[in-house]
């Protein structure tokens, strides 16, 4: 009886995941899983990143929607420790820069005759979200560390990377493979949805 | 025996279509597949848009990151003609919320002493991001139409939604089946990522 009770429980939990898995809703699952096990990732291990694994991770952020479609952003891959070890000298909320092997910086171009926005930052907001959830979805981890609005930090980041004057910082995302120390929050709150009026 | 051994195929049988669906990255494949054909939908078709999937969409948003953790987002989900309509009438770049059978208003609170936020436009782009992000891997399609910056389009949904002084429209994301009209822009542009110095 014991046997039979494991059998039907060991199957109910694997039926339940597999259904989850292979139903024609997989897609929406998956993606609604990533955004919801996203977390802020903020330890890692000593394994490498691929380049080419970045490069990917950028050009999710690439896919971000822009208004009227001035794609104002711009994006560094820092994979040079003297440079990842100098931002987190200075970067208050990015001391963990040191154990990361690389970053992803989203920056933003103001300069509007250039291609640039003066709103470059809520665009480059949306390309950064793409980045965490595309980092989350391959298995590895990052966190949003704040430049903009922080002249200070901006100031900090600009230094390091040697960026041109219209060319702004809004974030620096260190990027690894997680330890597996961070867990996701809930943030649901029923009492922030209202409908049709407040 | 005849039961254990069941049990054992079983569980052979569902362990390998798990670990099918699981080891060739099929999530992250799916994943980045959605944040590349996310495209700004703004034709759709009549059927309407069942209210537990636009809560589920509200939820994705929730999801994003935020600064201090302070989550300053608020959310309206409009399916009221007559206020869809009514920012249709005065919103330059959001007329087809005239066929959207609803909307989902990213807001943000900017009262710090009641959970707001300074920087509130940051964490509610990266929401809207995942907003979209969920409409799209659901089949559903939106676009976010712009509010702030814009102090006469804030205005407009403030009115439009009675929303408190405290309260700001970041965008108004109209959400529905889409015609099929829009495909995704492919933006990707390797002039934009530059390598640990500009």
């Amino acid at each position: 009886m014991k046997l039979k009770q494991s059998f039907i429980m060991a199957l109910s939990v694997l039926s339940v995941s597999c259904v989850a898995d292979s139903d024609d809703n997989s897609t929406s699952k998956d993606v609604l899983s990533t955004i919801h096990s996203r977390k802020s990732v903020r330890s890692f291990t000593d394994q490498s990143v691929d380049k080419s694994i970045l490069i990917d991770i950028v050009k999710a952020g690439m896919a971000a929607p822009s208004g009227m479609d001035r794609r104002p952003w711009e994006f560094v891959i820092v994979e040079d420790r003297a440079t990842l070890n100098k931002m987190a000298d200075s970067l208050p909320y990015a001391k963990m820069l040191v154990a990361s092997p690389a970053a992803i910086v989203v920056c933003g171009n103001i300069d509007q005759d250039m291609g640039g926005s003066f709103y470059w930052y809520l665009d480059c907001s949306a390309a950064a979200q793409n980045i965490l959830l595309a980092t989350e979805a391959m298995g590895l981890g990052g966190t949003w560390t704040a430049a903009y609005p922080y002249e200070d930090r901006m100031r900090v980041v600009s230094d390091a990377l040697n960026l041109p004057e219209n060319i702004r910082a809004l974030c620096v995302i260190p990027i690894g493979y997680p330890t597996g120390h961070e867990s996701p929050k809930d943030k649901f709150n029923a009492a922030k949805i209202h409908f049709d009026k407040w």
